[in-house]
This record gives structure tokens, sequence and C-alpha cells, in this order.
């Protein structure tokens, strides 16, 4: 990070956030308070396991998901780092199910095997797919670097060796294991692209370069984490995921070489995961959005202002569309293939949440910017309050004329500027694919026979037959 | 209509639309393919009856309720002209039990005799609320004509009679009976106002003022219907409905004088209808829409032109949007108040699912209207088909060298032209209030605490005390 | 029309409303009043003449066209219909200049000498690009019918022979004469169809198979223009034209078959109408649109609300962005070729201005509807004012207790339902090409050079080099 | 500055970004290539002037103001901290003499003299006007701490002594002088608010407290600025300006009391700013925006991909439409009062231009971060190209297969990042007053008679009477 090496992941103020993060949602597990939304029980290992280790069995489960999404991001105000591996599962129970169905191969027994090790264990499992990738205009092999896709390099009777990087992946570093997938479907002749397995996130031959953003560097110079506008959980932590010839024992080996099932891997893994992203964890940031704008017009005296009380009403609309796609697609949801028992949500309802949600986001980010005010990007630094030149100043004009302690009301803005002025645009449009990624895949899954069949009976239109003439 | 009297509605061919509406809804309850869809078993009556006269008793019933608009509205493309009071039925069951639990009333009694006899004949029911109103400037005992909105003008031994107008009131002259609502809530001194009952349609005293638009002149003066947009069902057909001394007797009156109730009936009724309305049957019109876009598209060669695509596949989210809202409004409905038996959508998707479909529902005609062309407007009648100086002509120019008849290239962009260039616009964004109706609700009932608080306790703010110096 | 002959256009009541309109625009200019906006000094025939017939020299004439085209689109509430052939003139009299030029050939001679008998004479002149077209899919020349874009049949010593058709041609059938372009470049082979010319409107083989629309059907029914949205004036009328054999002579034809030339006449044609239809008429609309709103917030005693106000201050800022763009269309205009004496528009900003009013238009209708509210669509007819059965009721009851006669109450609505429930969404949308037309216009004239030089030199980015190991 | 004093702004990383950017506007006009942009001629001084000192004398000159606008900003990629200062001059110039005129004051005068000191010594002004203020629900007089206005404490026979804050003041550390105006309008009895005046920036009692953002300690962390998103000229550095019993000699103050004129000198301010912000500086961020987004779409093989083509365009859109409106408000731009022989921009214009841009750049930063993908949030630190351990990886994995140097590659996702992922959005939209401040001074200026009159013609209505009956 930032061109050194991070000697200790607890250490380092940024990489620690990761661990802060995940920490907590093994303690919420324990928490009688939050238990029932943080665990349910496992057939597979018969006892109660973290949800984030749980693949689901119903639109129940699913309804569940969603509902643990949307409270582990209104905590955390960032990524609980978990969910990625866990919609990766999901795709791979439900795909691994269907190759050894149809083509008599193991993978589903080995992934089983897999996930009861990681419920007993009470692992954290990260997931990665996204690949640097080479021109837009080449096809995968005719890439003069054959790495820009994570590729098979050798397959050993213990295991294969892959090569290559994932990049923009959240908080692998600080995960127990690292489920890989592959970003795209392949054709005939990518075999050695078309990979999925899991690993120790701390694997030899894996070396992660990790982001360095100036909210990085602010939380690197930071004297106590309560300057900053996420004191604990800090930014979404991501780095690009180097495999230099890594080891991958067999049993850890879920697809390999079967190109037709990448694209089913992959866009299972799409439609679950938008869900989280479009349905899930923004209506719990933006949770947090709305209530530091609510606190704002207080300070201010403006909560009786109708332009302000309308924005924020355009928050909670915003906020409880996405909520009702993220519903929708859960109750939509189904078992994927049939016979499989594993239940992911509406393919339809999926990518509208998430198409929705990036729009939904950055109109936040506005809104949330115009209530908050210039401020945002002004504030001086919270140290200021013990800076024997200018603390009194700063109590005083910075009050607003408010009974509010000066402390508080600087510390919400800087909650706002994470929130309005830092990644959070950019990497919600771009988690689970950008826009594009879903109006792609809507275009590939809606039919329209239904609704042009209604048109003709309603017009009565004669059948098609050559004209007179013609 | 048109400053002439309606003879008979059978004859005229625009009310008769209204007619063959509810006559579909009778077709359909009978029909096997359609039968789970339009009935259900009401055990008021130990029978199934037609699910437009139950009342909802469970959130599955709401969902079924969503169903049901969906689907007549997509058979339909114009109102079934039931729903409100469908709706009316559900706000009047709920708050009628809580009038006799806290009053000693009889009214829910009344209620539930009417219903079982509307169910037991099989009657079409329309509902009414809104009124003229006078100056928004003035309070309502303060405008100089009191019967701006309806009025008791006496209570007699046998019943009550009534002053006033109901207007922009869907199909009433074509129901059987007309169930009337207050418009708002009503304060001390309102007491003549806070009424409601149900009636025949055709009671002595009620004059219906239909509307009449540049679709009316139309109808009247196509030779066949078929050369319309929406041949059989037509256009919303409304009426301004005028109560000039109308007598209601006592087991038809619901509501009398209960001021504090007037509101309540008007809330829980705006609910139901805003998911219906938002949630139920812009979802089937947009159907119809996206159908006749995909029929110009073949018709045209432009199947395979990408912005055309992404255009519908944007009417897809947005129908999909807001089919999520009406499924999560029925998901999070609830027994209200509790006890009563009575199940009605959750307040706040419910308006988010209208808030959402009156932005979506403008921007879904701006969409089409592109795909259709110039030709929405500008086409000539259909009746050129047959005239010997031009059909050639317009076979020829209108065929867009396809082998589609050219007939059926024009009734769909008549049809579009039906969805893009008439009242749909308008007629949405007023039907069950208007945005600002809906956003005023949400400001009512949104509460901000949890998302305080979760912003308090992420940045670990100290209570407010007094500064230093203060 | 409506699939019988217009025996006569001062008649018929739906074309009578194109002449009223040509008419006022003589009227206007020999009105002291508007005299100066209406006409200017052409130093083709040394004397004052309409302004629609004469052709831009230099920036500031175009600033004046743009006036004068908000002028009369605010005092009509419709099409002028002239303005298609004045900048149809624009664009012939600089491509005729520029094929003299290059081709040595003397079309451009012709023109003026036409333009001279034009304002010579002060006629009118419509103009017609729009054609029906084949299928998409497929070039020009292997459409089976080879007539779905105008085409020469015949070249003679006096003259050339057409047959095809225009679309959606604005009230030529009632101008004096015609002026023909083809709506889009051609390449070799396609010289037939690269063909400009000017006929009288009414010449041999020409028909007009006029527009019907729901408006029309109203207009034809009406007892009393003042029952109408746009009494005078009426909806824009157009017709399908077609040229079933026409005889144009030489000195009319202005481009035969220099097909390098089409796609220019078409282009410059584009930038100017764009101009006009995106900067300047909407302007004029949307006056009517507001003029409106503001007389019912009075009518309802609104005039204070905040958000009625706030939508009415949306209205105006989409006014003045599309004024606006208008005015920089001509400020940034310049003389085209350089040489030929014609000035015309800005081509980004043309295009700027129509993609903005595209938009704009739809949105104000959705905030005009939402303001004038459901009456919009629900009204009855003015007749009802003479029928003895409903006149005291809708007297009363729409008089919303304000002491504004009732007539005029329900006449301004009526007027907000031309504008907002019917054709102008979807007319201003095409008019001068649908939204894509003009992104792609500024995908082929934008170019990025500069934007990435500034980049190169805020980041010193080093040249390109082939990097180590490449 | 972050708690500790900033003993040089040369040293400072941050506070020398303002020095450089100044020190830009000094090279440019001297730049022969620059200087008809940079400079004009003064007739105060009978010589060339830089630009930023000058009072518009006419719409030309308020032309050649724009036009420098956004050529500093596309130059700089931040502001250049000199237009604050030179639009209060306008306001300045402009209102001393409205003042001297009505009330025979000699502020005008004074003015002059003092402009004419900074023409000749060729001095860089910041200007001030956002307070701090109070509860918004008291009025200024009521607030417990009277100086969260600015507020003069004492009236010498020298000058005046003022307390209080400015906020979210850019660059005035950097600057030779400051002019402060009032924040608003002031009503009789806050006398004492009403001043404005120029201090040297370094005046006694007078301190900066500089903002603090996460860019901030990221380039004080950096070893290379050219690590850094805007490396030379980085983000908008701003500053509350504490002024601690500041004395101001008379000959320094103008405007001193005189209530009816604060509100005079913030809106002529405002109208000229909004102008500067809305329809200048933002057209030249954009440029550095698409130009980025080119360079982008090259590196990764996208530049033929329709969708990004699309948003490349849409951006032009909103760049041009920014443009137009600044354009039309330099146009339309007036004497303001008449007589006194300074030209502000058209009022309405000017606030179309602002609010128009404070959407369009969120939009813009929405685009860009869709085009330049997840990277512009993920991308590590570009000293990874210096470390070994990481090195090779980065230059293969970020290179996207392109020959494109990889440290360009990032550099560039790294200038987006400064764009679309910091605090652009938020301080474009409260630059200048946000949205609200432009809709609550369209709805005071903008009158609609004549609109009305349109519609009472077009409709031929009655004048009002009293009804039949009334």
């Amino acid at each position: 990070m930032n061109g050194k090496r991070v000697e200790n992941v607890l250490d380092n103020p940024n990489t620690r956030t990761v661990v802060e993060a995940n920490k907590a949602s093994y303690e919420w597990a324990l928490d009688p308070k939050y238990r029932d939304i943080m665990t349910c029980y496992s057939p597979l290992v018969a006892e109660n396991v973290n949800r984030y280790t749980y693949v689901s069995a119903s639109t129940e489960d699913l309804a569940a998901k969603a509902r643990a999404g949307t409270f582990t991001s209104e905590m955390l105000g960032t990524c609980i780092y978990r969910c990625v591996g866990y919609d990766a599962s999901h795709a791979l129970a439900s795909t691994t199910w269907e190759m050894d169905q149809t083509l008599g191969t193991e993978y589903h027994k080995r992934f089983i095997d897999y996930l009861k090790m990681v419920q007993t264990k009470d692992l954290s499992v990260a997931g990665a797919l996204t690949e640097p990738r080479g021109s837009r205009k080449m096809k995968t092999l005719d890439w003069p670097d054959p790495y820009l896709a994570l590729k098979i390099v050798e397959r050993r009777p213990d295991g294969i060796v892959v090569r290559g990087a994932k990049i923009n992946i959240s908080g692998a570093f600080a995960s127990h294991e690292l489920i890989v997938l592959p970003q795209s479907s392949h054709a005939e002749g990518e075999e050695d692209y078309a990979v999925a397995f899991a690993t120790p996130s701390d694997a030899e031959g894996i070396t992660y370069i990790c982001q360095y953003s100036p909210y990085s560097a602010e939380r690197d110079q930071a004297e106590d984490i309560y300057e900053l506008g996420n004191p604990v959980f800090g930014q979404r932590e991501t780095a690009m995921v180097v495999f230099d010839n890594v080891f991958v024992p067999w049993k850890r080996v879920f697809h390999c070489g079967e190109v037709k099932y990448s694209g089913k891997i992959v866009g299972r893994f799409a439609k679950t995961h938008r869900m989280t992203c479009g349905g899930t964890c923004k209506v719990g940031f933006m949770n947090q959005i709305i209530g530091a704008c609510k606190l704002v017009q207080e300070y201010k005296g403006l909560d009786k202002v109708p332009h302000i009380n309308e924005q924020i009403t355009e928050m909670v609309v915003l906020r409880e569309t996405g909520r009702a796609c993220g519903m929708a697609a859960a109750t939509l949801g189904s078992e994927d293939p049939p016979g499989s028992g594993v239940f992911l949500p509406d393919e339809v309802m999926g990518n509208v949440a998430k198409l929705n949600i990036c729009n939904a986001f950055w109109r936040t980010m506005t809104l949330a910017g115009d209530i908050g005010g210039g401020l945002i990007v002004t504030m001086p630094s919270l140290k200021e309050l013990k800076n024997p030149e200018t603390k009194d100043f700063v109590q005083e004009f910075l009050s607003f004329g408010s009974d509010e302690p000066t402390a508080n009301i600087m510390k919400v803005h800087k909650l706002l500027q994470h929130w309005t002025a830092g990644q959070h645009g950019v990497g919600t449009w771009h988690g689970a694919g950008p826009v594009m990624a879903q109006k792609i895949m809507l275009q590939r899954v809606v039919k329209f026979d239904h609704e042009k069949e209604l048109v003709k009976r309603a017009l009565k239109l004669e059948e098609k037959e050559p004209k007179s003439g013609d």
C-alpha cells in the first residue's frame, strides 16, 4: 500500500478497518439482539452458522439475506467484505450441482465439503471476479499478454497452478478465504480461463496491491480516528490481487475447463450480487445519510423548511424503491436450477434493483450535499478544536448558533463528506457491474411475446399475409 | 355529455366502453383460464365472489389483488372502473370497525351487510372522493358556496340528504353502485362534511356530467371502432357526479359526523389506492405500450438497433420498479387496525409506488413516442384504406417496406397514439392524488429516529450539553 | 382527410386553421407593432419582405430569425407552417452556391431567381424532407419498392418527373409553394434520389393525405371554435404528400444527381431547423403554457403555494435554457460555406438546442399537467354551459369558488388539455428529427483534440513509447 | 491548517497550489498566446490590465469575461481564486455609483481609487460573502452571538472595526487583497451588518482557518506531486476567514449602514457570479473531464462502443448548454443601473446558467465515473511503479493490454478520481449559492403578465365580472 509493504494488517490504520468490519460481523452473530439477523440454522453441519456462510434454500432465506445486508451496511457505513464470498457461494452451489448432474463431475461434493469447513470453522470468505482484461476490441485469445485474465498455467496431479490478477477486490487481504470465479462466459478454446476455486487468502504467490486514495492518506495521518467521516470502519478497502503461479489443490477447484458453465457461474453470481448491491447494502448506507441530513437540519434550525423536507422525502423514496426491488427479487426468487436446492433471486428484479440504485445513489449524494452545505468540503480539521490559536473561533463560528457541541456538528459534516465527497458514487456504480451490464442482461432475458400478444388481441390484428399486388 | 343527454349508455359509443370494461370483468370471472385471478372465496357469503367485491384479509390477498389489477389493465388498456370501489371498501371495512369499537356505532355491521348484498348480487361498485373545493386559501367553513364539498343538508329519521359534487369520477354512470367517501380529513365544526355512504348509481337527484375530450369526439364520429387506438374499451371515461339533494337511507350510511375518522377513511383509501395505481394497473398499461413498441420495431426493421433496445429496456425497468413497489406494499401490508381482520398495504410503499409511477409513465410515453415516430401524431385515418383516391398510396407508403398488412401497422401506431398523445400522462399523475399528496403523506408518516441513532453511534457523538461559556 | 376529399380548405374546420396561421403571418408583417419582427430588407429585390422569405446574411439576421420564431409561435400556439420552407431556403442558398462553385452548375442562379419570385409575390413556402423509407436493415437500392424515398423517374428536356411520398409534412396544402429536399445523404448509384426542387403546392400529381387525430374529430364536431383548446389556430396539421409522377421544370430543380451534396443539403437544413425547433418556437409555446398555469393558480387560490411556484420556475428555466441555446446558435453562426453570403447557425448549438427541448417539452407537459389537475382530462364540454340540464351545476362546481367566469376557467383548462394531453410531446420530439439524430450529428462533428491536450499537459503525460519488455 | 500553523504558504504543499494558480494568471497575461484573453485596456489607468481587475463596460466585455473564465479553468482544473473578487468589483462599482447618486455618499469615488490602485499595482483580489449565521429560525438581531454575521463593532474617525467570520472563502490567504461584501439584504436596525470594504489579506486580526480534506492529506504525504490527480493546482483551497476586531480605514469602506443597498450589492454580485460559476468555469472543468474520458476510451479500446460515445455526447451537451447560458447572460446583459457605466449579466440567464450547471456537473461526474470504471476509486498509488515488490505487476495488469505507458493510464484515472470522487459535486452546487437560491431569485424577478395576456387573447377570455346570482 502506498508503495510500501504493510507489515501487519492490524497496525496499518487502513487495513485495520477491514478487520474491524469483519470483526463486527462475528460480534453481532453472538449478540442476542442481532443473532436472528446474523445467524441461521445450516442443515449441512446441523448447527447455527453465520448467515454469511449459508446458501439460501428458500425465498424466505433470500429475504432474510436482504435484511442482513441492510443491517450490516447501516451499522458499518461501509462494505462488510463478506457478501461477494456469500454470493459467490450461491453461484457455485448452484452451478457445481448442475455440472455434476450433466457432466458427471464431482464439483458439487467438493464445494459442499468446502462450505462445511467454512461453516464449522466460522471463516470469513471474500470473493473475486473482475479482471484487468486486454483491449475490448480483441478476443481473449488474441491478447498479447495472456494473463490479463486469470489463467491456468499448469494442471498437475495434485491440483492446478494459476496466473493473473483480479482487480477491485474488496477486503480480501483480511479474510480467511478467497473464492475466485471467472469474470465472463468463455468459448471453446478458452478452457484455461474457465476456472473457479477457493484458496486461503495468504496462499503462496498471492500479492495484494492495495488501493491508495485521498481517504487512505487522511486516515494515515489522523491522530484520532474520530476526526474521520467513518471513524472505525472507514472507506471500502480494495486491492488488486495478483496470482503469480498460485497452486490450488483439486479439492478446492470447482470449475476447470467446462467453458459452457463459466457464463452460468457469472450470471448466477451477478443476479445474486445485484440484488445485494441494489436492494440491500445501499439501503443501509442511505439510512446513515438520511440520519445525518436530519441532524444537520436540526443543528441549523432548518427542520421546518419545505424544500429540505421534500429533499429528504426524495431520499426516502429512493431508499424504499431500492428496498422494494430487493424484496421483489427475493420474493420472486426460485430454485435454480430446479432440484439443486439452491434459491437465487429473480434475474429481472435483481438487475432492476442494481440499475435503479446506481442512479439513486448519485442523486442521494446530490441531495445530501445540498443539505449539508459547502462546509462538507470546506471544513477545517477537527484537530482545530484542540489548536489554541483557532479553537475558540471554530467553537464560535461553526456552532451555527445552536447549543449542540461544535464537535458533533463537525463530525456529522465529516460523515457527510465521507458519503458525498468521496468514492461512493463511482463505487456504487461499478460494484456488481456498471449499468450497461444490467441493461445487457435485461435485454438478454426479457421476452416480449406476451406483450405483443396483448396488442394483437386488443386491435384484432390480421395475421401477416402477402399484400395484394405484392 | 357534450351538451346533450345520453339516452342509453349502451348506444352512446363513449359510455358503452365503460359497460364493455365492466362486462369483461364478469366474463373473466367465469372463464376457467382467468377464474383464479378474478375470483376468490368470501367467508362472508361462503362462496366464490368476484375479487373486486372482496376485502383483503391477508398479505396474500393483497398480492392477489395486485396481480388482478395488472391482469385487468393489460387486457383492457383502460380503467376497469371497479378498483376505486374495491379500495373504498377496504377503507370502510377497516374504519367502520374502528368506529364501532371506539364509539359504539354500528357502521361496521351496516357495511358488512352492504358488502354481502354486493357479493351475493355480484354488483359492480364505483367509488367517489374528489371534490371541486373552494379557494385553497380558505377553510371549508369560510367558502361562500358551502356545497363545493359534499355536505349533509338534512338528517331525517330514515336517512340523510346530501348536496354537492364529486369530480373526476371514473365510470360511475355504468356501475350498479357508488360508494362515496369524504375527500379530506375534517375538523370540529365540519360534521356535515364527514360523511360516507353507498347509493345506487341511478338514485334520484344524481346527475352525471360526462367528460368530453378529443378522444370522445373521435369515437363519436368513428364508423368502425377498429379505427381507434383502444377499439373496445376506449379512454378512461369520467364524469362530474352532482348530488342535488340525494336521499341516503341510514342502512347505507357508514360515517356521519365523526370528524376524527374522516381522515382515517381517506388515508386508508389513499394507501390502498396508491398501491393500485402505482404498482398495479400502470404495470399492465406498460405491457401494452411495450408490446406495441416491439411490433413497430419489427415492422420497420429496427429490432437490432441498440438505442431502441435500450429504450425498451428502460421501459421494462420502469415497469418492474412499479411492480416491485406494488409487491412490497402488499408483502409489508398489515391488519389495520389490529383486530379488524382487514389487511391494508404498507403506507410508505403504497405512496412510493404511486410517486414513482407518475414520473415513470410520462417517461414511458416519451420513450414510446420516440420509437413510434412522428406518424403517431401525423397518421391519416384508417378510413383512408377504404378511400379509393388514397388507399393505394397509403398501402404503399405506410408499409415501411414490410410485408405486414398496412392496416396492422397503422393500428399499432394508433394504439401508441392512444397511449402517448392523449390523456394518460395527466391522468396517471392525478389518479390517487398528484405527487405532492404522496410527498406530504410520506413526510407525515416516515420517522427518522433510527437513522439519527445510527449516525450518533457511528460517530460517538457526545450528548448535547451547554458549551463552555454559554 | 378522414377518408373523404376536402373540397375547400377554408370550409373544412381543420384545414382552415392552417390558412389562419398563414394569414396571421401576413397581417403581422403589415402591423406597425410587429413589422420590425416580421419583415426585413432584402437586397435581392431591394425592398422589405416578409422575414420568412429571407435568407440570413449575418449572425444578427439569425438572431432576428430566432426572435421572429418565438413571436409567431407564442401568438399562434401552433406551427406557423412557414419555417421549414424558410430553413430549406437557407440550406439551398448555401449548397447551390457551393455546387455552382465546385461543379459549374447553375443551381444557385436558379434558386436565387426562385427566391426573388417568392419575395416579390410574397408567397408562403412549405418544405418537405421526411420519407416513408423501407426496412432500416436494407440499403435504399435494395428496397423492393423503390418509391419509399422520392425518386426521379424521368429526366426530360424540360424538366424531371418524380414519384414517391413525403410524410409528416406541416401545412403544405395551404401554402403557395413547396420546397422539396432529400431526406438523407446519398451514395453513388443513388443519383435518382439526390434531388431538390420547388413546386407549386397544387401541381398535378400531388395528393395530400391529411392526418386525422382525435383533435381533428373534436374540431369537426365543435359548434363554436371557442370550445376548443386553441380556438383559431388549432393543432399542427400535417399531411402525407404523395408525388405521383409530378413534373418539375428545370428552372425549379436545385439539385439533381450530385450525390455528394445531398448530405450537405440535409445537414445544413438540419442545423438551421434544429435551432428553430429547439431554440425558437418551443420557447413561444412554453409562454402559453406558463401563462395558463399562472391563471389556474390564481383561479384556485394557489398563487402562494411554494411547490407550485417552484414548478413554474422550473418551466421558466427550461424555457430560458431553450432560448439561450437558440441565441448561442445564432451568435456562433457563420457564413457557410465561406464566400456564399449565407449565414447558418452553429452546428453544435443547433443540435444541443433541439436535444434539450425534446426533454424539456415533455417535462413542461408533466409540470403543467400537475398544476392544471385532473380536470384537464376529465372536463366536460364547454357546451354544457348552454345545456339547461347541467349549466347551473357546471357554473357552480367548476368555479372553484372564485369570481372568475366559469367559462374562462374551463377555457384555460381546455388550453392546457391542448398542450399536455395531445400531440405536442411526440410532435416536439420528432420535429427536426428525434434526439438520436442530434446525438449522431454531435458525434460526427465534435472533436476532442483540445480536451485531450489539456489533460496531457496538466498531467505531463509521457509520449507513448514501447514499454520495457514489450 | 490541520491543527497547525502554516509558516509559509509556499512551503506548505496545499497552500502552495493557490499561489501556483494565481501565478499562472500573471504568466498568461504576459504570454503573447493568451494575452488577448487575459488582459484588456482599462480607461481608468489608461493602460492594459489583467482582465481579472477590470469592470465590464459593455456586453462584449461580459462575453470576454466568460471566455477568460473558461480558459483559466480548463488550464488550471481548479479555481483561479480571482473571480469572486472580480465579480465583487462589478457589484461594488455598480452599487457604490447608485449610492452616491441617491445618497450623496462618496463610496464610488473611493472604490474607483481602490480599483486604480489594484490595476496599477496588478494585485490579485479575493472576495468574501458567506457567513456562518445563526439558527435559520431566528432573525439576525435575535441571535445570542451577534458575530455569526460580520458586524461593525466600532466606528472611529479613521475607519471602522469589524468582528465576525466569512466561511467557504476560496484562496484568500494567498491573494494580495480581500473584498468583503455582506451576505444578505438587511433591514432597518441591522445597520452594523450592512458593510462592504477592502482590506489587505494579511491585515491584523485576520486568521485563516484552512480546510483540511482527504485530498489535503494526500497532498501532504505525496512524494511527487505528479502522483496526484491535479498535480500543480490541486483541489480548491478554501478557508474560514476570522475577523477578530479588524480595522478598516474609511478609504477602503464602500458600504456602511445603508441597509437598503446591502441587498443590491448581494444581488448584483450573485447574478455576476452565477454567470461565472454556471456558464464559465465549469465549462472549462468539463473539458478536462471529457478529455480524460476520451483518453480512457482509447487506452481500453473502447473508442467505437456506442453507449460510451453517447455518454460523452451527453457530457458535450451539458457543457454546451452551460456555455450557451453563459453567453446568453452576457449578450442580454445591460448597464445596471443605467448611467453607471457598469455592465452586469442578465439576471434570469445568470441564475439559469448556475441552476443548470449544478445538476449538469453531478451528471458529468456520474458519466465520467462510468467510463473511468472502478479503478477510479480502487487504484493503487503511483508510488507502486517504483516499488520493487509490485512494479512489474502494476505495469502488467494496469496496462489494459495497450502500449500506452502504464503511468499515463494511472495518471488519467487519478485525474478522473480528482473530478468524480472528491469535492467537486458538492462544491459546484454551493459555489454562488445552492439551487434554491437561484430558484428564489427567479421567483422574485420573473413576471408573467405577458404570458397570461397571450392566453387571454388566444382564448378571448371575458373580463372578470360577478357571476349571475353571486
